[in-house]
């Protein structure tokens, strides 16, 4: 195994709302320095949720200015400082769904570019759902969307379907209910 | 469908080597007006190949500065301005794991998070792997690692094979090839 390169210093050097840049000197085991750039992330992480309600999975339709483009996706958040990744997702489902669930359990936990920021990603299943709303920071409702799990794989050839850890949950979510892949 | 926001104003707030962040005005179609960031970014995006030999998959470890660790991964890397994603991959093949490809095709094209950033990654599958390296920009040698096909859902129980978009590759290839998930 190699040694891990030594870092000599870390300096700030822009700071948005958002995001926050890092410069990173570092020594390499060999000698060799380099200056690698990455994202420093103050958030604990995020929640994507897997609501399964029946022979459904819900998903819903946001705004993503990235794409600037409606994306189909799980409902999914931001974990608020000291929030379990249970709670934030108990939340997010009832901000962005307007359903709880008293069962949620991990299917995957992943980190989303690690060699740009160290921020992981709670993917969650979530069934025996019920009725139970709160209000959301979302600036328009939120269009919902039920999608038959015995067609789940045809998701994966809907062009808004496109986010990269949307597809890892359904793929993650096949994987956990022996779902065959064909 | 929800009619889409308007873009009100996009102004460029930090610039650094890497990175380009952007700030965005702009009104949903019930009026609402919200200001949002997102990464820029002029990159026409990356490749991640999945390399097939034999009965095994070949990944490299490489060090991320994002979580300051050796993570495991299959090869992968940027597309240069006015490249093919297959000339990519074929490219970034020799450079990383010293071996060309004479059949490389799509698993998946996916967005990295389309709420921050418009960036696609291809990942492909190269198998016919022929020994001809091509000298890379690493600063050191990357260790290459072989892994069984037919143990290959162990891999998601590795630490070091945290990066989601390899773990969407891995589940991506057991689909293509209909390798049963449990």
């Amino acid at each position: 195994m190699t040694l891990k390169p030594e870092i000599l210093s870390v300096t700030s050097i822009a700071q948005s709302r958002l995001f926050h840049i890092e410069r990173v000197d570092l020594r390499f085991s060999n000698g060799k320095e380099v200056q690698y750039e990455r994202l420093q992330s103050d958030s604990p992480g995020s929640v994507l949720i897997v609501p399964v309600e029946g022979d459904e999975l819900v998903l819903i339709r946001e705004y993503a200015v990235g794409t600037e483009r409606y994306e189909l996706s799980f409902p999914k958040g931001n974990i608020d400082t000291g929030e379990e990744p249970q709670t934030a997702a108990c939340r997010e489902l009832q901000e962005e769904i307007g359903m709880a669930s008293s069962n949620i359990r991990l299917l995957r936990r992943t980190i989303i570019s690690p060699a740009y920021i160290n921020r992981s990603i709670w993917i969650m299943l979530a069934t025996d759902l019920t009725l139970d709303p709160l209000p959301g920071d979302e600036p328009e409702a939120l269009e919902q969307l039920r999608w038959p799990i015995n067609r789940m794989w045809e998701l994966l050839e809907q062009e808004d379907f496109c986010d990269g850890i949307n597809q890892l949950a359904l793929y993650a979510l096949g994987h956990e209910m022996k779902v065959l892949p064909y």
